[in-house]
């Protein structure tokens, strides 16, 4: 019985789980470096937990399962409702700040289509406790410190910032009552991914009046901060917001990473917890859809039961950095590849137990070693060997009557007899 | 709202997660060590593929969920399944042997109990395409190299080895039908498990005739390979499946890893796709379930609509393995502890800028740095920078109008005057 996987699933084959650990260990390690905490949360939670306060379009998303004990539940279709129930669980506990990251396996049953998977990864970090804006600049940094590293550019990628305080301290100027903010910005956030009439459509349904959807249509259209400034005529809560925004350039611009960041009054991000600082990453040539975003949160773990606690952080999904990076040529040339420390060959079958001894050994000292399961010819072992990119080989035959080796080094060719005893006193356990 | 974790899941605030991650990073070090490459395959996959040769236990436990197509899906409670369907797919290009391992998430609908929760992380270490019991020694080899790499020694832990070959064999000499013998397994395996009596009123259930039953009790008692041939008549295939067992001991025995294994015919294992060698790993006072087991199942690839290959692997979970650590106290003495390479501090808030500059300029540089996030008095920053294990502690002060910064040594209090771009010079990147 042959049965397929599921569409929009990806099996990792030893070249795909290479991509995935090497992309995933990269996050860890920045994460990492930049101070932030690794915690996880399972892979399904209660259903209900995921309505609170998500957006529609990732409830509609959801897998869901019921339980033998009629439990209704959910696979994670993100991981910040469980960060905010955790930090809830031991709010009185926890040192702040909390700078934690995390790398969860989601889930979203959608239409698979490029770079959008029903199953995929996610590098999640997130500040908790702080709201200065250094707590936003910090993160941003830290997403832009790992796409640095693995070599991409200010000409491969781009980081549009904007703020929903400011946008809807300009939206309530233009006549938009607070009550339908929600609804639109689910809409805002389709302006720079619909072509400008379908945009309009969709904006005409939340906002008959003509008039009033001009000036949104216009207030969209802003370049730059100054344009609002010098524009609009700004209330408070729009001019502190226009202040933490230039605030958070000029962070960016101390951090070093200015040149990747730039503001759009476009970006509005679809989850309806966003409250401050909103921003998602592109490949700048626009080809790709958002590698990341984020923001800031500050009302989400109120909502889930705990105090009012400030809140920020990104999330990054695997799968369309996965293609930027091949696209640019940059996993081929980054991949470690396979090595062996060691192969042991034996020269016939009756060295075969010697040589899975010497094997044994050599691992239970830390070392990577291989053998082959081919009682072949020793030229053919030693093309093994070599296929499997061993440093050195070691040949038992006749000399092992002796209790001597030959050592042989892949690279140069060299080889060399060697005592037994010595061969191991010489080869200290391998630092782990 | 105040929503609760799923009973039966685990939340890894980072000090869980520590402990899960050193765990699972030693898994793949050691799996790597010995030849093995990483593959994983989907959370969830077609309901049916789970139920084609699973044991009936694993069957019932499955969470299952239907997709918007209507798909019958279900979270994977193993891995073998998925590697079978995957090794099939692409059968006619991978190289044999097949060396794989994985760290798959799995999932069981059943109670919680200790030792046993519903989300689990399991380590999965198989051979492919090699009939020699030699592959068998080496994946019990490798499981033993993990578990004496972390300190666990043949007073802590003992695996137990059988053949279910050799058992069918010597059941069918005591009039155990063929059909009748999968039923069987799932009584016998309980042997270990269940008082003599509960044991016995099991196997009535299923031999009725008393006679035969006793023969079955008997020949479930006997406590050697060398009584096997002592007390039965063994047909050929017995015959042969008790030499496969001797030459198991003999090659764990070269291996090095002898005193660790012993026989149990009581080792019987749930799965029905078992074919040959079976073995379970325990503490070695019995207190706890099975910290691991696996065996031989040559017959599954063809009944997952492949050919016939040979194929032998073992698991191991991570939550009998994370109690018996802990126990041993052998958790608390290994897990790494965080560290900082530099910790930021500044006189007063001026220099607060110059900290943040510092800071992200050291960790694209690849190492690991912390400032504080309040602006408290310098002291406090020290404490902090100590708390958080920092190495040393970059001080900037009045010193910085110079261009020149404090750097101190946090083990030996030592502090020196250094130039900024020196500093920077001499700071080459981290190797990583």
């Amino acid at each position: 019985m042959k049965i397929p996987p599921v569409k929009g699933t990806r099996d990792f084959y030893p070249q795909e789980m290479a991509v995935r650990n090497w992309i995933i260990d990269g996050w860890k390690r920045v994460s990492v470096r930049n101070g932030f905490e690794e915690y996880d949360a399972p892979i399904f939670e209660y259903l209900k937990m995921f309505q609170i306060k998500s957006g529609d379009e990732i409830v509609e998303q959801l897998f869901s399962l019921t339980d033998r004990g009629g439990r209704e539940l959910a696979l994670r279709p993100e991981i910040t409702p469980s960060l905010a129930r955790m930090v809830n669980q031991r709010i009185n506990s926890l040192p702040r700040p909390i700078k934690w990251f995390s790398v969860p396996r989601l889930f979203r049953a959608e239409r698979p289509q490029k770079g959008r998977l029903r199953e995929f990864f996610q590098w999640n970090v997130d500040i908790i406790g702080v709201d200065d804006v250094l707590a936003d600049a910090e993160v941003i940094f830290c997403a832009l410190d790992y796409l640095r590293e693995v070599g991409l550019g200010r000409d491969d990628v781009v980081v549009k910032i904007s703020s929903r305080q400011m946008l809807a301290a300009l939206l309530r100027s233009v006549g938009v009552a607070r009550s339908e903010l929600e609804e639109l910005y689910a809409v805002l956030d389709k302006r720079n991914k619909l072509p400008d009439d379908a945009f309009e459509e969709m904006l005409a349904e939340k906002i008959a009046d003509e008039g009033k959807r001009r000036k949104v249509i216009d207030l969209m259209s802003v370049e730059s901060i100054e344009q609002i400034n010098e524009l609009l005529e700004l209330d408070e809560t729009a001019q502190e917001s226009v202040n933490e925004l230039e605030r958070l350039f000029e962070l960016l611009g101390v951090m070093g990473v200015a040149e990747y960041c730039e503001f759009d009054i476009g970006i509005v991000r679809g989850l309806a917890y966003y409250t401050g600082i909103v921003y998602e990453i592109y490949d700048k040539a626009s080809e790709l859809r958002a590698i990341g975003g984020g923001g800031r949160y500050d009302d989400l773990l109120k909502q889930f039961g705990g105090p009012a606690i400030p809140a920020t952080g990104f999330g990054i999904g695997d799968c369309v950095l996965a293609i930027l990076l091949e696209d640019k040529g940059l996993l081929e040339r980054q991949l470690p590849s396979r090595k062996l420390d060691y192969f042991v060959a034996c020269v016939d079958k009756s060295y075969r137990q010697a040589a899975v001894e010497l094997t044994m050994k050599l691992r239970s000292a830390g070392w990577t070693a291989g053998f082959s399961y081919k009682t072949a010819k020793l030229s053919k072992q030693l093309k093994e060997a070599s296929d499997q990119k061993a440093k050195k080989c070691i040949i038992i035959g006749d000399e092992f009557k002796n209790r001597q080796l030959v050592v042989k080094d892949m690279a140069t060719g060299e080889q060399e007899t060697v005592d037994y005893d010595k061969f191991f006193s010489g080869l200290e356990s391998k630092a782990r």
